[in-house]
């Protein structure tokens, strides 16, 4: 964050039926629906982040997208996830996983270390982070944190996100106090307590909705040292302005995560994707960045 | 399941370093290390299908295990699903996934029903039912719902599962009374009231660990009519004995899922893995069978 003035994350989440122009072009009649579309979304991915990369510290790769397109989807992840560390962005692997340790173990191998087997290395992801769903509880996630943490790499686990049915399980009242989404935020502040690092941030973070703020102070109450990854700034109605207190740690306490807001820009303001797409990045960057300026850092 | 008398799920979760002996054999050295792993997992998915299809009545894919292998493991993924069904068996895609509504989307499209695309149809792996994780809540969950309806599949919502720490989050008290995974399993009734078809059972199912018993009836009580994957039997400790609750609805109510007490059943009583697979798989088929004989169908 630092290095890079940015707290910004391009959200890559590559809908096949609105990719930018000229991905087309990528898709010549070679191959069946799914390498044609992989071979689109491909292009797009790069050009995506081509345009924003120097406004970004990392990109966010919604796993979704590109299961959609099965075998030929995975090979496009791979190659998207090469080209951002090319471009010096860590990479996010958003899949939300949660299962229990052995099904956990693996997903965290895929996604982050790989492993050895009788086969050879298998070198999974390498992602630097990886969003984790907490529902099924401590076992479930323990798999993540370790492995993330012997290899360098951060979790990010879901406690409040930025959806309206967040509110059917996340908002549900415990008995004894507090939220459902407050105890995993208390599990998040446990599991992270022994991977804080000289800067005093976690590898453990927390995903908190940009689009209820009102959240996050006590978010951050609870989790003093986590990191935020904080989705719903622009579509779906956050504001960086509304931010502040994810920074009370530092200024990497925060990464704003924008997806359709940044390749869909040019749709709000006319004009060439890409050209669109890099001042919207930058935008958000220097409103983040100004943003997190004013707070104290703590400790 | 009454076709095939048998409420056996296959759970299918090869582990690179426990493949069933002449799986080597199927990954000579052409290709790297996720290719060569992919072809013996291919081998021995076909063979513990192979052993054991007649007892069973389908088979339970877990994701993980094949994402550890990148786009190799989800071409093998599609081998397996294309060989149970040619076994005459349900598919369950079991990734335990849950987004916001266009990623939910993507991921329905991807396990249960395919999109089209301008690059044309996509087939997605066809699953019969899909495993799906409710923390994020309705809006989460109805991509899923709405989508395998229409497609005649299915999903299973966690609901309390097997591991220890579904204590952590799914068995908190809530205000108002009773526990998280209560209230989920009021959504799934709720969700499931419109997919009831004839035989009394509807399209959303729940996952109830069979590990704590204690919990069946409670949740056969609020979810009627809901199809209960039950995974936990063997080496998890649960008992096809104590399932009986399951079956209120009638004997498609529960679908008990092993895996490692079915692949590995031959590590106890020594022998041909296959021939020791499929006499596991007979006994927990007859066991069940003959259970749910005795449960009087509600309806």
């Amino acid at each position: 964050v630092a290095e890079r003035k940015s707290q910004i994350v391009l959200g890559l989440d590559p809908d096949p039926d609105a990719l930018w122009p000229g991905s087309e072009a990528s898709s010549e009649r070679r191959g069946g629906p799914a390498e044609r579309a992989g071979r689109a979304v491909l292009w797009h991915c790069r050009a995506v982040i081509d345009a924003t990369a120097e406004a970004c510290v990392a990109v966010k790769l919604q796993l979704a997208r590109f299961e959609l397109l099965g075998a030929a989807g995975w090979a496009v992840l791979e190659s998207v996830a090469e080209h951002a560390r090319l471009r010096g962005l860590l990479v996010i692997a958003d899949g939300k996983r949660g299962d229990i340790d052995v099904s956990a173990q693996a997903y965290a191998g895929a996604l982050v270390a790989g492993r050895d087997t009788p086969f050879g290395r298998l070198e999974g992801l390498g992602a630097d982070l990886v969003t984790v769903n907490p529902l099924m509880g401590i076992d479930a996630i323990e798999p993540f944190v370790t492995t993330a943490r012997a290899g360098g790499a951060g979790v990010l686990i879901l406690v409040r996100t930025s959806n309206p049915g967040a509110a059917d399980i996340e908002d549900l009242r415990v008995e004894g106090g507090g939220a459902v989404w407050e105890r995993v935020a208390a599990i998040v502040a446990e599991l992270g307590a022994a991977g804080v690092g000289k800067a005093g941030i976690s590898d453990v973070g927390a995903v908190v909705g940009a689009t209820e703020p009102a959240h996050l102070e006590r978010a951050r109450e609870l989790m003093s040292k986590a990191t935020f990854l904080l989705p719903g700034v622009g579509t779906q109605g956050g504001r960086v302005e509304d931010l502040a207190p994810a920074f009370a740690p530092g200024r990497a306490g925060g990464l704003i995560t924008a997806s359709r807001s940044i390749a869909n820009a040019h749709e709000a303001t006319g004009g060439e994707p890409a050209v669109s797409a890099r001042a919207e990045a930058e935008r958000l960057r220097a409103t983040a960045w100004a943003l997190s300026d004013r707070v104290p850092a703590a400790g």
